[in-house]
């Protein structure tokens, strides 16, 4: 049975205009002030048309196929299907839908390419890989180009002619870029325009670069990091260069691809999932680059990108616990098995279905809950990314303390769930999950690289405790904090709101006391940063969770008068979170606390 | 980098010799009255030399080529080197290790096939498979079999000649049995001999039959579950069937192969992991079977094998913890990539090793502590199986009770870590662990459908507290439960083991009050139980894990003085378990409390 997907319409119509009421923050951002909900929501039902109908078929396909190499002409071949989809994808305008209006683009929020990104990742997350790096080289160049190089190089990305990648691993170093060894020699004298004017050539060795080579595109154009000649060593020596596959010929949308730049495909990776996406080692034997931003300035250039697609990434674990809960749903509704617990549901049958079963339900609504959560969480911060540009500073320092603070929570929590949720779906099949042809088993395989790739969930929570939340004294945490007080204190004289603000305040309480402790012991060694720093993402996590669910659980119970079975199902699940998923933390806090003398004592030879 | 793969051997020792001291027990089973500690080491250290240089490098070659089918010939061919390998598995006697000396075998214990189990499912679990299955036909046939049954099939698996499998699952039949179709009709009059005398023929379909069909033996065992033609509706209604892939001519050792039975392989499955192994779809045609045991007794005569399988099933989630833990360790000490957070540990390199990093170290010490805590339970557990043969009454029932009670937990417990643990190991690797020739995401893979096939983990947490513990009003739980009390008791006086204690006291008080609670709350609703049994399974599990631990830490506490490091390790270990894996239950015992309200209240047709 082929995998289903209905795009989660109705839920983002709530997330985004009855939970969050979107359009009234973006209208006071100049560049959005004509949007309006009708739009969001007829873009979203194309958006996700397109995902179910071109994107899905394919997934499955393309898992089994995988990519193709050619050892003699360093050529990757994509799944078939793939560059037709493409085609439709660059003949629909979605590679223009949040570009800006100067370089071809919509100039739509954020936001919306958030939720078209979630749809996207949940029906082939290989494919959607492909475009989804090019609008990472987009934002990069838009952030640090020169003028010539936006010009130039934004209008191709904005249209889809061109993608993009992100070429920064080499095989000793991943996590430690510092030690990259990719070198580039300048050709030319820069002149009045900057470094941006001069030519580099790079040689070295990159590996695990997705999208690193294909067939899909006219031009592939590569965002690599490497070291200048005088570079002082580790990680403030680097420097990023844009590098395209064929060097360009004229400028802006009149660009065209001349000769092929020696930025070759060596070999591509033979990996657990995301079969349908390229994992190239590229080899740069003197290829032509252009720096782009400052000399030595490479990583934090290179952070603009990375951040946004950590966001990215978070987003791919959401897209991934959503079709695996629709899956498993429509499975267990579907299949016939046992009877229940407390006597026969369908006496006329020679079994009840499956979802009669607690630990099935269980399975689901854990699935649903993390969707459902981390729905309405990614929408709001993607609501944050499109307030940086709100005229107000404050407004802005604020959507920037905020992106700042979650996008490792985004990443990690997110991915972490994913890949739990999509398991626990997989269980539901029993042993039709194991069988490649269900196609919940691929998505547990692609959902697992989303805990890796652009920073592992390790690095994710060291970012969130020591660098996001620590060295500033908690002062990012303690705004979002406000928030959940502002959001307890408005309910408490709402008696069926108790259910929900009372462990909300509670577990608020409870990351305040743990961060303070952490803190105090941060001073005795950073170990304890480090040893503490995974499980006190899965509280924090899990107090942002609750915090929006008590916010749902507050429209649904408003509205629940309508008879809308919509937020019956909404006020189940938000009491499912708060019963069974929220209490996490109990275990987490203990581990948290239990310090990291027991991680540390033992010798690393007697590993 | 190919995986790499130490048996363990000295922890062997120490939880044999040390901590359990089998031999004392296995002294007092007659048959086992003259085996003695050299013995045993002696035959794990040839198991694990067999397991480390025949069955480890074919590992990764046989999950990327996987099994060939013919659907014209209907036949199986195994990936290259497997035949190779069951020939030198033969040779050496391995099929005949524990098999009755009767019947050809070497008569050894139980617990030294468990523990060679581990080794060959650790290093190769596709490939043990077929062995492993004939192994449970060989148990079926021995316990219900006719004699003249035992004296054909016995021999034939004891040497290894023939294989086996058990047949259960169909397609729209798995957890459910009761709903199977396959037809017996009766061939024959029974003679006096019994109704295992009579020829039956064979008509239905079967799926999920993993080696069902392949060249590795010269022929193949299966036992069927099928219907004949006056059996009751349901569970009731089914007997079980030895049907051999070729009709045997002759009896006994001297017994060689006839006739084709229509037993054919239509298709085997491409599914998540376990590639060298093949899932066949067998199709029976009219297939000459011959009962074993009684009419409509098949479930319950295939609940001996499937017992023995449970068991087996939770070594394979041992196994990968263990090999995991070993690739993961070894790479965390040769990676260098950044630096310890509390300043340089080698600092004449360019970085210093991962396993500088606190949390690198909690994913190698979970895999590690689930590894040793498993080999400890899972090795009495094994030693529980040979006491099923000791000449004391009582000592027999007790070994049964625990064997009943502990089996549940043994497959969930340990299959649900080690697919956890396997994962965590791969994120040791970051990206190199998603990609295949590191070996570690196999390993996630294959741990993948330990969770599933054999009763999925919610069944077996099902049995656990429905059938194990609330059926007999948890008298077998408290069995197990004073000889916690008993250890806690006699460590009273001992200030070094109050760490170890105090919680192991504490975690067995709040199984009891949790265990009384569900007993409660089950008269309210079944599904009182229903959506607690999973949580409580994974309480009971730590509980058991926890009694383990603290008697390791006793006996390495007394013996650290030697100055062995195993000791100092053995109790950093038991120190990490109780501060950072037992508090799982901490969460698991307030989502058990928080009921099944919350799982049952939405309507099915709005998930």
């Amino acid at each position: 049975m082929p995998a289903i997907y209905t795009p989660p319409l109705r839920d983002y119509r709530f997330v985004m205009h009855e939970l969050l009421d979107v359009t009234a923050s973006l209208q006071q951002v100049p560049a959005h002030a004509d949007i309006d909900a009708d739009t969001i929501d007829q873009v979203l039902e194309e958006a996700g048309k397109f995902c179910a109908e071109v994107l899905l078929p394919l997934n499955l396909s393309g898992d089994q196929e995988g990519c193709h190499f050619d050892p003699a002409t360093h050529a990757v071949t994509v799944p078939k299907g793939f560059r037709d989809a493409y085609r439709q994808y660059r003949d629909g305008g979605w590679p223009s839908l949040s570009a800006e209006t100067e370089f071809g683009g919509q100039g739509l929020p954020h936001l919306i390419e958030i939720a078209f990104s979630e749809m996207k990742y949940a029906t082939n997350q290989a494919w959607t890989m492909y475009p989804s790096l090019a609008h990472g080289a987009y934002t990069a160049i838009l952030a640090h180009g020169t003028d010539e190089q936006k010009r130039l190089y934004l209008p191709k990305i904005a249209s889809g002619e061109w993608l993009g990648t992100m070429c920064l691993t080499e095989s000793h170093c991943g996590t430690d870029l510092g030690m990259l060894r990719t070198k580039a020699e300048p050709l030319d004298r820069e002149t009045d325009a900057g470094p941006g004017d001069a030519r580099y050539a790079l040689t070295g060795n990159k590996i695990f670069i997705s999208a690193g080579e294909h067939d899909m595109a006219d031009n592939i154009v590569h965002l690599v990091l490497a070291r200048l000649p005088d570079a002082p060593a580790g990680s403030k020596g680097i420097s990023l260069f844009v590098v395209p596959k064929f060097l360009p010929v004229g400028a802006g949308q009149d660009a065209t691809v001349g000769e092929r730049n020696p930025i070759f495909c060596g070999a591509i990776e033979h990996k657990m999932g995301i079969h349908g996406n390229a994992t190239c080692q590229l080899n740069l034997d003197g290829a032509i680059g252009w720096m782009v931003g400052q000399p030595n300035k490479g990583l934090a250039a290179m952070f603009v990108m990375m951040n946004g697609a950590r966001l990215g990434v978070g987003v791919q674990g959401l897209g991934l616990t959503e079709i695996a809960y629709q899956n498993a749903a429509a499975y267990a509704k579907d299949r016939i098995q046992g009877r229940s617990l407390s006597g026969p549901k369908s006496p006329d049958r020679q079994a009840d279905a499956i979802i009669v079963h607690p630990d099935v339900r269980k399975m689901l609504l854990t699935a649903r809950a993390y969707a459902e959560g981390g729905r309405a969480f990614a929408t709001w911060v993607a609501l944050q990314s499109d307030l940086l540009r709100h005229p107000d500073e404050a407004v802005r320092q604020d959507a920037d303390d905020m992106m700042a603070l979650m996008t490792p929570v985004v990443k990690a929590f997110m991915t972490d769930n994913g890949f739990s949720a999509a398991s626990g779906c997989l269980q539901v099949f029993g042993g039709h999950g194991y069988i490649a042809e269900w196609g919940v088993e691929q998505m547990v395989r692609d959902a697992r690289i989303n805990m890796i790739y652009e920073g592992t969930n390790t690095i994710q929570a060291l970012d969130l405790l020591g660098r996001k939340i620590l060295s500033d004294n908690g002062a990012k945490m303690k705004k979002f904090g406000r928030m959940v007080q502002a959001f307890v204190a408005a309910e408490s004289g709402n008696d069926a709101m108790k259910e929900f603000t009372e462990p909300l305040a509670d577990i608020g309480d409870k990351v305040t006391k743990l961060t303070m402790e952490l803190g105090m012991k941060a001073f005795q060694s950073p170990d304890e940063v480090g040893g503490a720093a995974v499980d006190f993402l899965r509280v924090v996590g899990h107090m942002i969770y609750a915090y929006f669910w008590a916010r749902m659980a507050k429209v649904a119970l408003d509205k629940q008068g309508d008879g809308d079975p919509f937020y019956r199902a909404k006020l189940a699940t938000a009491r499912f979170y708060f019963a069974k998923l929220l209490p996490e933390t109990a275990s987490a806090i203990r581990t948290a606390r239990a310090g990291s003398k027991v991680l540390m004592e033992l010798e690393a030879e007697l590993f």
